[in-house]
């Protein structure tokens, strides 16, 4: 991530206190301000036109799945890079207004996946309960404390967003799986590539030129030929009609790779449309094992043999 | 679908007036009884139970992708089946209650999809209203029929929601995609499986054996190795951990055709689970196209040979 | 291979004296009678009149390669099958009549094959040496023995050839690669396939059904898939015109094996013609490693759950 | 092929009058020499040392497939590369001294090759009829010219040989494949590498790494994910042990053009050694297809777009 100018502005999906505000906190620049955005739309919107420096949105959930309006906004409209990703645990507790009982509460808010994480403790504890939509966890539990009015009597939150709304938390760790995650990503306009640093994930797009059969097959081994393993596809409508696809993709290693630059020119080739989302450090660290055959250095001498060769050099 | 008695009640995503019922509809047999249900985990495990004979789901939309809720369900718990698909094309109308104009819209309710599906009307028409968010689109038409508080003013729905709550529509045609369309199945317990018709589709869930390089390549090519087209590969989460899918599918064939019956058999034998959710005639009734090398004869042909030889004949 | 009576008839490609015999001597049945015969095709011919109960001919050389008059006398003609495969080490001596010394030699007999292994030992030793063309190496030995007018000086031959015919041997080891060796196969008239040892060989032929590209690779995807591995692969000419070709391949495993069955049956499926050739014990004796995914027993499960799920069990 | 000094000799695999003076004759310079050389191995060494300009060898038979001798003599020792490709039908006369009937006909000499080519014509006519293995089909019909003694009554061989010797003609067209075509190479030492012509052929010798599982597949996708055609593949034994093989490869297209480039790149990385052999213009002048994909305007433009992103651009 490039120098920020004190006081650029880095978005987030808010409101404030949701676990998108704890993904910005891990790599907000000392001297930029966070700004809560309404929607995920907004948020990219506004790094579009310049009135954001940056902006974290969620791209990923280990219960949920990828976050279409996340995979969407980064797959249409003008390029955006993504520069950074971020692992964030997702506990949730169960908050209401002081003076509520457990016994008390009859309807619950959350936002839909929110509410789908508890889903099982909320059976077990509040088999009665009736469930309230809301846009945001955090969202949720606001209503609580600023909406004598609100439909609900309770909210599925971050432990963060109970503190901040002075909320009294009724239940903690309601969540279905311990070992829930989020990833989120951190998305800027286009500009200087950092370097590999040989822990990193190439996010990219892919638009196939036609719904051939076997064409899947054939986009996979641009990766396979070069060693490049995916950590994620997902395929996405892309609205025209039913069945046509694009593909959400993260592979191992970086664009200034040998190995994933001629997988994208292959790719670039055989495609309607690839589009690069970015290069990045992985949020693991975890080191990519790379094979004789593809390292930058293979890609290197066989290059040089290939140019004495076209020489007519022996 | 096999016969049902007088009286079976065929559950759906309700509320009334949703395009699911619509889709129910297409396939209600003549003394069976629709029955709306508040969730799709809902009328899926009253289907488990023996409550319902059967119900339909939504299950892909040309906008919004899969419908993770019917995905997950069909995925896990007890199996079910798929025996039919109906498509349904998704029109939406902007409804409110007699006496509203257009200029005094500040608050517009719908399902996260419906009002994903109509943001760019929206933005054009209403730019200042603001998303309520609703369990339905019926549900948030219906609010305004019943509820002389709830907390808006128009809904974005279907034109049978509008009539049926006796609202009046205040405009038409306001999805974004004029082609968008959505896929629903009818889902039985299993059962006696119905003929192959020549025009058949197979969905199924595939969870892989371990995370390697090249799986998905691999299970990719059972379907090539015996020329079967995939229509739809989604990966979904199982919810372990981030970064691991399970792949819903769906391809050309029938169970019942011998190129489908080795593929299943080459992924039982090569991933963790398969889970056959059904062989079913396709909504378009498309014939599928087999090539010469893998129709029933050809399959049968190869069978009696290898017999032959394996028994010491020439 | 199974039990013969008495006085049958093991035909071998003669004279004696050459490593064919050294091979056949490896698997003659007690009571049967070793028969030379004249070339591959004179003894490939008497199995399939029922002449020769069998014959052992060379189908491999480490150094020269498939033996072509073998691998096509074996594609083209009525069906054979080879039961057993038999590897003998390739050991040269110089031979010559008494009294030759090695500066005496100005001409050298041998079989071509002999004469391309010794080249080495030729150039260095006998520069000045011209070659004499003989129909086999035994069959150089043999003139030397019985015509006086024979046009050349020694015989590049088996040691046991120089044995027989009571020549003397001027230089051992002048073979070229110590480590030489040639694989014969012994070949019967199709009749009870013998059961898997667990380290077995199967050898076909396979010719595609037109010269598209990339024809070979799903060729060889029909392994693959079935986790074979093969052990040789070679491109023989059909003699249909230039750049036609069939295979001549062995693979690892027997065809009363599951994956190779089911292999078999994906090759007849696409291919102009398969010509199975046989299933027969490795020389080497060394099991194969078969995965757990392409067991009889993980074929035999698959087969078993297909039919549940098709009977329209759970 | 570059222009040679007045005088330059072109070897070619002797003696006068075979099926290879004839191709050599297609393409010997105005001012160039021709020599007939005793070995494909001779000649070989001849070019290496620089006693030869160039020479002319047999590498493909219709009929009999790859010669061994010209496939092993350029896959080892220094690089030499192929420059041109030409094409010989193959036509057979069976000659002997004036005065001899068919019937007197007893031993009929010719080269291994001619008499497998004849050997169903001889079947018919000559049943009694034995060989006599001759270094050549020329060097047959030159015995019977030059030598009283020589050991057969009849030579199997080109028309030309027939009449260059002063031999009758006691048959023609006596082959048994009357499309039978031989091709050869022009084979020269390595230099300036003439420009693609957009109907090339590119041969090249490949020693795979280790003998893994489904090397060759890997090996062949190499080509495939390029969109290159095989037009001819053979595998050799390295010699070192049984089992060992390298692969003669012969591929459409020219080591300039930059899909050949990449595929080339890509097995130099992942095989144990790759030598190119020459690309060349095919001898049927017939023009390649390419896909849009595999242009090298296509591979361009996807290396300015991997330039344009990795340096930072939209």
């Amino acid at each position: 991530m490039t120098a920020v100018p004190a006081g650029a502005e880095y978005g987030y999906l808010g409101p404030a206190g949701t676990f998108t505000e704890a993904a910005l906190l891990q790599v907000l620049p000392e001297d930029a301000v966070a700004r809560p955005m309404p929607s995920v739309d907004a948020a990219l919107a506004a790094v579009r036109s310049g009135d954001l420096a940056a902006a974290v949105v969620p791209i990923e959930n280990s219960v949920e799945g990828g976050v279409s309006a996340t995979l969407d906004a980064l797959a249409n409209g003008s390029a955006l890079r993504v520069t950074r990703e971020m692992l964030v645990p997702v506990t949730f507790v169960l908050a209401a207004r002081a003076g509520t009982a457990l016994a008390d509460v009859r309807r619950v808010a959350s936002h839909p996946h929110g509410w789908a994480q508890c889903r099982g403790w909320v059976g077990s504890h509040l088999p009665e309960a009736v469930y309230v939509p809301a846009l945001s966890t955090a969202g949720a539990a606001e209503g609580l404390a600023v909406d004598p009015d609100a439909p609900y009597d309770a909210a599925l939150c971050a432990p963060l967003a109970a503190q901040r709304f002075g909320l009294s938390v009724l239940a903690t760790d309601v969540g279905d799986n311990a070992a829930a995650v989020t990833r989120f990503v951190l998305v800027q306009r286009p500009g200087a590539v950092a370097a590999p640093t040989g822990a990193d994930k190439t996010s990219l797009v892919v638009f196939q030129r036609d719904d051939h059969p076997g064409g899947l097959l054939e986009m996979l081994e641009q990766f396979a030929t070069r060693g490049i393993n995916l950590s994620r596809i997902e395929s996405r409508p892309t609205g025209e009609s039913l069945g046509q696809y694009c593909f959400s993709i993260d592979c191992e290693g970086h664009i200034g790779e040998a190995r994933v630059g001629e997988a994208l020119m292959g790719l670039h080739r055989t495609c309607r449309e690839v589009r690069w989302l970015g290069s990045y450090p992985r949020a693991d660290a975890k080191a990519i094992t790379v094979t004789v055959s593809t390292t930058d250095q293979a890609f290197g001498d066989a290059g040089d043999w290939l140019t004495r060769l076209r020489s007519g050099e022996a």
